[in-house]
């Protein structure tokens, strides 16, 4: 479920990046200082870049905006292209990240939720991704001879959103945890971010728990291991910016670009360091009227980069919950 | 869930027609006697006919071979033409008995469940309908005051099935009833006649509950108002004939078509009439052997057909379910 | 073809609108002239606004930046609401136009494009308007027993985009043109709008010819009245706003905003009257870099939307070229 | 275009078993002749079986009722499974014949059409694999800077179908022909079997030309290397039975059965070997009426298995028409 609401962001590497960027986080720095409670690890290389961003206290959380867990950001620039090169290592990459977070004992069984509008492009990541797994758990049950060695038990739905069903997402997933007691739930979504680079390029795992469905004013029913007693993974990818914040970020940097240009001392630099950056994107926002949260920036090939992303994205999981199968087995798996 | 078993129909009307064509029937109706436990009443007109099938005792359920309850068909020969005139009869048909079997009060919550295989075009009718469908449940809740006068709570789901989830359909319907506690459940799936009539052009409403899934041998979960203790009704249409049946019709007709040219006393009509029926039957099932139970038979343009008819029925039960709304008004509700 | 080009609109009512804010069109205003070569004219209502721009002279197309010929825009604030009672106002009023602007003959045979990518979304349209067109050139061909009377031969194509078949789109159309020698030449397409109120909302109407395709640098071929000899109409509808042009927009609303803050003698004020209109547009285009040109700004629900315009439009076709015919008779011609 | 008329088969293979299963030809056989104008070669292995049926004369024609040429048959019984061993072998396999009877030199322009209907499913393949080729003809055009060596230029398109356009599908094609003077055109559309063995599991590629369309009793347009002076290749994969086929057959194999269990010289036998074969078929063909010639016999999971087939085709083109590219590069390619 896409948010849109004022400057969100739902990575954590990217709220990372805006709290390094204000002036308290700068004066930590000037002091030798790091950010308590946030730990940063990096790992990966050029193609598939991981940054591995942990919130390990109240003050990191209050820092960062987010809640307290372990946040793993894949950044591959070339995902969207479809060089099968850079998608085996980021499904290798993906695999290795998801068993770490995971931890679970063989045979445990995973429910992986959809979550997003299939008839919104931008928003159908999560159902697409659930149309690319192996899905097993029915045929262990009934037909386990006709299973491979090394094959768990995955079982997925993709249940809607709240205007297509009229339910909230969260009840729906509830309802259906509570019948099968599975021992993990994996949560793929579709993400809004700041940067249009980071567009259907990047891939965050987080073990901090889902919150599905949003919108209307409503309040969202928190699915976490604190609430479920099971790991809860939620996997997103990025594949919009909203239109206000794009705006906005695209004013700031002709503003900087407006002052490098001129004197430091000029009247019209002075005039631009004074514009209030907040009253500015009140304006944006006035502007977009009467469609903001409405209007998003994506680009034109997006029907096809989610057909793509997805099938990564799928084959990381597949990877990750059949620890005895290889990508060349997966065909034989998916209707 | 399109059942193939062996000359199998969902249609109680087919089950029916069967039985009156049996050797008992036959002697009890020289008897001039009804056969007990089964009530049949005539309704409609030429473009809409309407019959109901009432099964009314366990004598009944054995004759029928269909569990004691209501079914109501509606036939309509030009359903699948796409007639404005004959959609909107069917509509306003469908929407009574509908309104007469579910005996509602208002304000009453229904959840609709699109039973179905959405990737597989004969099996994706229950889907189909849920996405013309008037979901409001949310609107009541949050929005109300931009919600039409008699527009009652609907909320619906296409749970999917066994094969793309690993769940049985019915743990995933049971998960999101006990948490929603609707006040009706209402199943649409696409149904296997034996008639090729019949497919496209038959809806039949039954209030005898639900079985959701099959297939690989499991015991099915049954949803019926005697599990749930809320009124159940199940809307189909036959939208394929197995090959199977359909091979074994087409040549039982044509045995009685040689029969029929042959002198009563010739050794060839008595070697046609001494072919073993049921023998035959396994014949053929050999011949179409190893696809028999997943061969289907369907008309050329099923694509088309399964969407219109799908409008229709989702309209009978807008119709149904919304008292206060007429036809111009769905389309402010459907996304 | 969605063209994204800088400032650039598909609409003449917007180039007009522009062109009347320029210094040029205030300073004839102030002498009371009007801009010689452009005619305007006002039609229709509140639901459906009706302006026809008229560009008479080479001085007309060198202000407008349009060719020669007839603008007809249809401006319909809720024709994204799926109000049926506005629906059918728009699709009687576009019939109208559009019988007025080909002035075709009876019996004449009309051939229908539809331009743009099916895979993209909203680049979708003009397929989508196809896919619910009354194509009719084969039956009254083949069977004109099963025609209505006032039906007349319509035949339909969407080529597709240069990216998918590897063929400029107008040869494609030519080839086909050139051995079917229709009487007129209809071609729909996506477009891309200066304002986000547009989009969806505005159905343009031009006679000017058509020039599909663009993109990758090539040379257009234009295909009009003025090349093949037969009426050619262009019927577009705007589906998305490039975000450059919006960005744009949106910060000169911000600067117009923050200057009528400012006392008009402050250096605050000055300053920003300073800010290079046209030096601001290339920074933004390089903020957005390396993106610009491909990255749309669309509604989020534009699958919906796309899906609702097109029947329109599409009925306004088919009222337009089937004179006998009412919207009730449509559905049994539509495949 | 799926032709469906009487014990029509589109494969020569068939027609060629049929052949041989005549008595003329049975009689041949039995003087130790070959039947003139056949040559058969067979090559491959279990898991694809190659056979090529090279109608060498007019008597030949006669024979097996297909037109002089050469006709290449793969049989991959696992095809419809996805096992990705078996379709890479079917991809190299398909990719070697191919050039063979396309003997193109390099830096042809090959034209690929997509026939048949993408909304009816077992119609949809040839649009499904033109939308999995490498298309390139334009990149060589516009960026050959950015084009691997060894792609050859191809362009493609899906006409559509008389019911979908109003145009005969021969009509466009000759149009886009004219127009772009390509060296090659190859046409892929999906046919109708006898046998439901070979639905999914077959591909024919025939030199003869097409001749596309069909239907409503109009005559034909005929595409071939004697009508264009290029070669025109036909590549066509069965994905339907037409039910009275099936049913017929799985008659006579239910007569065979009954015959072969009855005394040879009881009046049972006799009764059947006396059973006119042809009046059988015109009962069945009644028996099936209304329907007849539109009802088909399809796998279940056809969706599916269309979608699977499509991208081995389309691979086996890339890799037939792009001699300096591998599998792992196809991707980059594809929109």
């Amino acid at each position: 479920m896409i948010n849109l609401s004022n400057r969100y962001t739902d990575l954590a590497i990217e709220a990372h990046e805006i709290f390094m960027n204000s002036s308290e986080a700068k004066q930590q720095a000037k002091e030798g200082k790091t950010p308590p409670g946030v730990v940063i690890e990096n790992a990966g290389d050029e193609d598939v870049k991981i940054t591995r961003v942990h919130i390990t206290s109240r003050t990191g959380e209050a820092s960062i905006g987010k809640p307290m867990g372990n946040y793993i950001t894949l950044e591959v620039p070339e995902l969207k292209d479809n060089n099968e090169d850079v998608n085996k290592k980021t499904i290798d990459a993906m695999a290795k990240e998801l068993r770490d977070i995971l931890k679970l004992k063989e045979g445990s069984t995973t429910l992986v939720i959809g979550l997003g509008n299939w008839n919104v492009t931008p928003d159908a990541l999560g159902p697409k991704v659930v149309s690319n797994l192996m899905v097993t758990r029915h045929l262990l049950q009934y037909v386990p001879e006709h299973v491979d060695e090394g094959v768990s038990p995955v079982c997925a739905i993709s249940p809607g959103v709240l205007g297509i069903t009229g339910i909230e997402t969260g009840e729906i997933v509830k309802g259906v945890v509570d019948r099968l007691k599975p021992d993990a739930l994996i949560a793929i979504d579709a993400l809004a971010a700041r940067s249009m680079e980071r567009v259907s390029t990047t891939i965050q795992i987080a073990d901090t728990g889902i919150a599905p469905g949003g919108g209307v004013g409503n309040k969202r029913m928190e699915l976490s291991e604190k609430t479920l007693g099971m790991p809860v993974v939620a996997i997103g990818v990025p594949t919009v910016v909203d239109a206000a914040t794009l705006t906005n970020d695209a004013m700031d940097l002709v503003i900087d670009s407006l002052m490098n240009e001129s004197p430091k001392d000029s009247g019209f630099y002075n005039t631009l360091k004074d514009i209030d950056r907040d009253q500015k994107y009140e304006l944006i926002k006035e502007a977009l009227n009467p469609f903001v949260g409405h209007l998003i920036v994506t680009p034109k090939e997006i029907d096809d980069i989610i057909s793509r992303v997805s099938k990564v994205v799928a084959n990381g999981l597949n990877m990750a919950l059949h620890q005895g199968i290889t990508l060349g087995d997966v065909g034989r798996y998916i209707n």
